[in-house]
């Protein structure tokens, strides 16, 4: 459930949609840039789960109210305007990228803009506010930008350039996260996030956890939703063992981009130290340094061990982050790079929409933007169930999506919900308010 | 176009959705409450203008995409959760109000409120602080609360409550704005807010241009969306004195409550003293107050004489304030009231569906609310083409329905959008932002 | 139940939906007669009760499937086709009435028919046999012309003109049937039909039962869809009597023709002579000859005083038919003239959707069409609940349509339904085959 | 168009929608089925190409309009109905068939059938007529049963077993068409009609034409929609012997059931002698007789080479069909049976609902039926770029459905329409007729 603790989310979500609204404006006036209708890929946006709005016909009713056309909210985290506001460097850039939002094609294939539809002003507007980062502090007083919250699984996942730019501005050591594993998080990160904000990263810090490999070792009945099964909480360093090919690829997906991995321990109060010493052993077989961290449990001072391995490294070396391909590649050529040297696929195969939209982004000059490829976090391929580090296979393109004013093309690697549902008992049935105010059930 | 200002809107957005989420997730999960999907009431609600959103199929896609089923947006501020927070007295009695929201009908026709629903909580925390007015000042640095802005036509259409709780403690006199005309926002003033507000009002100030006095004269062509007929302009007390049975009206809709009347003469700089003086004559002839007020032109200092008007007037007796019914009486009874002693009806006409949706309110317990009338606010009566004060017709009540978290039954009398379109030209297509970040198109 | 009997109905529908999808496929293909999607009035036609039919959204799924908009399904009987068909003379005439069909209107106001989307060829040409009569014979060796079935409600609801010019050639007399009552079926002949045949009848026959008389007097509780109340079949003249004001207008209505009436007391077994009596003596007080027929019992031989009342009335005078209003008069004088003096309303109210509707049709050369009057035949009003022969009140037009190609327009007064629904236990689930084939549970 | 010549299709089409019509019905009336409205698989028909039906919406409109929910139109050769009534052996066994139709499943995941809807007794009357062949000649004279038309690329594609039951016993041979390619139509009137009527096939003629062939070289640029290349006409025998694979692989799908093929040379005036040796050079190649008939040029006449040929092998051995697997055989097992042997694919692939299905299937009692593909017809694989006899391939089963009324459970590998849609100028718009009411435009 939304707090609305910081307008960010209430921001984006009223650009988002005031330029949902200018779409069809556009079509039920007479619809002077000649846009397919069926060609819109510019959904709505709500910050609530709410499975009903995925699949809807819009514009029904009569004739002042609008055409009739099948459409569809997302959540305001999967907003393109989100991804852009993370990647923006100033409100100007912010402006620009705006400007650059692609909504749908014109009956002749050309794409339809923001710019276009005159939108992109008021949208930065609303955006004005929502561009500066919060600072908050930790319950320890470290200072910490929160800011902007882009979907791991079709978009960057990483939190915002700005954040980073003023960050790094005010600190020795700046730390940021980059969501959904090194296969993904930090392979946008490098790719896309490092190319816009112009910042070199000196470490990058894998997290590995026992329950993880555990699960990557295959020998365990993991379901979503599902409580996860009781021995995997017992002692078992032989099946840490037996994941471990997925920790040693996502090193190797580090170090693939020039920058020096560490390995973060992430140990809970459950785990065993058998188990932590196989992480060690594993990371120490790469040649890189490891640290057990236990912050969970014991707060900032269980990481000061990993702070230390991390300026260790830092140190030992200059900086020498490479991104993985060159913008001036062809799109296919940039995304079978990432799907052959970070998933370790064979190949890639696309289906015959995703081929014919390639086409037309190369055509229409979006040719030389980065490529984000959506896909299922619960595995380094596609396929949740190829667990490890899995080989012989090959990535398959259902469709591609522009997210042009974010700044990247999307390639996407079967389903990927971007609106989610509530469960049967939500959480918000959980809250109550008495009749002093006081308000129970948030945790 | 949404500057975000306050957050009332985002935080009034936030709550409605997630109750509307958590109806359709109702209906996914087996219905348990044995909601009849058609007599759903409760659109969701977005803070922009989006015709196409007006009617709507939601729920479409597959099995895992929710019941499809017709329904709609409105826009925010005809939630009945704006209403609300307008009508609550404090935090917790907003959380008993959304308690008692009715989203829809069980098959066996029982109210199937968000209590049921158990959402009330989660949405009263989401309004936590937009409950809490805001403080901000005039040009002059008079203080001024503003705070909640529901729908003039379907909802009472006066700012809220709280505010005015706050305001009458914090300075010797409280001005309070009710929207859309004596018959309709001073009606529901006195007989819904003031009876939530416990406060009684001393002065009611009826405020009348010479425009709006000529414009009821019937001598002139006036279009909505069209300029303005020239010769309004010119002088003319006759057309002002032909126009003025509707102000007569409006003062003894004022009086019919036990609250003294005063005239505020709108000056504007166009008008002509004649026509002041016919505007003054018509409030002496009926034995009330009248002051010109050329605050338009010249700030507060414009609007003494009538500020020492209201004064005099307060001064001059205790309030007797009085509410036009009784809130036992029977639903039909109150509509009827309002309709022959406000509006000047002859009787009401209910339509086959809202005679049965009054029999199902009182059946179930909300036959003791007030009565809202949603109409035109163009003429007294529900058509916009009958000017000054009908007499001789009868008012038609197409739909009743039950804001019963607001607090307050309300009649529908012809079409009342609640969701706008964007003109051809949308007033966001003038706002540009420059590559200093400086925008320019707002005004 | 439709048993496909003669093949009129297959190929109405065939002819029907094949210019639906013309219509629909004109917009898909650029829509070069530059249709307005919204204003499009064809539905398309299937000969079963459905009622998740009469409202849908076509045109959904992608861009290869249509342009979404909102439609629905009729019962093929309520299809213009039909009526269409039962007004043609000949098979060129019937072309020719096709190819005036109006389906909707351009952007720019104008209408677009069968002819412009070149669909009336193809339609007249499946419609090639479906012209021709079927001859049939009663179970007395009576030779019956049984030929289309246009509704009773919204269009003529009389049996085929082609049949009528048949019928008259090969025999002495003509009986030809007319749906729905005085008001309606026997007006629609007279002003519709035989201006469209030529024809001019002798005689028109008011059919009289003692049960509907009893009804119109106001002292039974009878509902659609309940069994008749038992008190409805003791013996009462005096409640025939006091249902007898119905009678009298409907004779009227005949007589208004310049056509003399005849009344034919339906006796049913449960009747009782005394309430036969009644009926004689208000057809008699009326000036018109009344007999009793039996044929319900009786068979051919219960008609015989009947058809011998028929004949005399036939043979006193010349025919002196004269429709009840000229061609040339404008659309709402002649709906008018059937509102006051056929249904004895005091005059019309037109909405607002329907006058600029007529005012549309004037302007398009639409305005010499007869009109047909879609209404309840449970009153001589509009409304269900008056009954007898009820004054005082006015006829609300809501919508008011163009049958161009049939050739009448016709106004629309309260809710017509246009396509059934099936009720919980379908007739159809009482028939079942054997293993040897044999059907049961036709009856 | 549909010139409605026998009735088969109207029968059909008012059975299909009767069926329909039911089983909206019942969700309608309370459901008490249980039925698990996004499961419905039961489209309507219409003989129509109307592309904007073939994704709707239905049930819209308020609480007596139907529960509203997503289905669409089908054409009606592609109704269960038509596949059902042409393996039909009996009007009793139609019945029995009409019962055995499952129209969607439960919420617990049972099947719900025609029978539980109690409607197969009624659609078994609508379909009593239309269950006997019609008996047509050619323009010299010879007797030709022509009946039912179920679609060749979801269902059998083959005339009805009725006809050939009646024709087997009118005459010394009977020649019945199987539609769409020895490796569709032959394959499942082997292994779907030949079961049901138990008639045994003495001989199966392969028909190959020249132009076939060249294609099948893939030296060609063909495309769907366009005139065929100018230089497949010329003189060419090396290019038919290019395409010739494709031949020897049906040859072969005939002889793998134990029947003896033959072919027939379907020659064209266009044709070079050349060209129909390399034809009858393959044939002999294979060891099976060949027969150039140019019945297209010279009527019956033509054919009379062929007729020779097909009776010398009839006589030459005695049948020794057999079908390619045994029913009991578990749905996958029979699938990949004919994808290997008769398609030449390595092995098939099913999709994650697929597989669900075929599970499904076997649990509900359906998995001893035949199995019908639904692929293209342009390929001997699934892909209509594979020319020739493609090998080194897997077979994607997208989805399984059950026609468990018609008898058996179909596949579908790829896009299969079942709604054609209009081209932009539509064969009907060249049909007219003039005032004498003579139809051109017909051919």
């Amino acid at each position: 459930m939304n707090l609305h603790l910081t307008g960010d989310f209430h921001a984006v979500t009223a650009a988002h949609n005031l330029l949902a609204a200018m779409v069809d404006n556009s079509l039920y006036h007479r619809n002077p840039l000649g846009i397919e209708p069926s060609s819109i890929t510019w959904p709505r946006v709500l910050d609530v789960n709410d499975r009903a709005l995925r699949s809807i016909v819009v514009g029904l009713g009569g004739r002042l109210d609008g055409v009739p056309r099948q459409s569809g909210f997302d959540i305001t985290a999967a907003s393109e305007v989100m991804a852009l506001l993370a990647l923006s460097t100033s409100l100007p850039d912010l402006a620009a990228r705006l400007r650059r939002i692609v909504v749908g094609w014109t009956r002749g294939g050309e794409p339809v803009t923001a710019k276009d539809l005159r939108a992109a002003g008021a949208m930065a507007t609303i955006l004005r506010e929502a561009v500066k980062p919060n600072l908050l502090q930790t319950l320890e007083g470290t200072p910490a930008l929160v800011h902007a919250g882009p979907f791991g699984n079709i978009a960057t996942g990483n939190s915002s350039v700005l954040a980073d730019l003023i960050g790094i501005r005010t600190a020795d050591v700046l730390v940021t996260e980059a969501g959904f594993g090194a296969d993904m998080g930090a392979e946008r990160f490098f790719n896309i996030k490092c190319r816009t904000s112009g910042l070199v990263p000196d470490v990058g810090v894998v997290v590995a956890t026992v329950r993880a490999l555990k699960a990557h070792s295959g020998r365990y009945q993991i379901a979503a939703g599902r409580p996860l099964p009781e021995d995997l909480l017992a002692e078992n360093p032989d099946d840490v063992a037996a994941g471990a090919a997925n920790l040693r690829k996502q090193i190797e997906n580090i170090a693939v981009h020039g920058v020096t991995p560490v390995v973060a321990v992430n140990g809970f109060p459950t785990d065993h130290p058998s188990e932590w010493a196989v992480i060690e052993e594993v990371a120490h077989g790469c040649g890189v340094r490891a640290a057990v961290t236990t912050h969970v449990a014991d707060g900032g001072s269980g990481a000061l061990d990993l702070a230390e391995a991390v300026l260790e490294a830092a140190r030992e070396r200059p900086p020498t982050y490479r991104p993985l391909y060159p913008l001036e590649a062809p799109l296919r050529e940039k995304i079978e790079t990432v799907a052959r040297r970070v998933y370790g696929a064979d190949g890639v195969d696309y289906s015959c929409p995703a081929a014919q939209q390639l086409d037309a982004f190369e055509r229409h000059g979006l040719g030389d933007l980065p490529v984000c490829i959506a896909k299922t976090h619960l595995s380094i391929s596609h396929d949740p169930s190829l667990l490890g580090a899995p080989t012989g296979w090959r990535l398959p393109v259902r469709e591609v999506r522009a997210s042009a004013g974010a700044g990247f093309v999307y390639a996407v690697c079967g389903e990927m919900r971007t609106m989610p549902g509530l469960p049967s008992q939500p959480a918000a049935t959980r809250i109550e308010m008495d009749d002093d105010g006081v308000i129970s059930g948030l945790s």
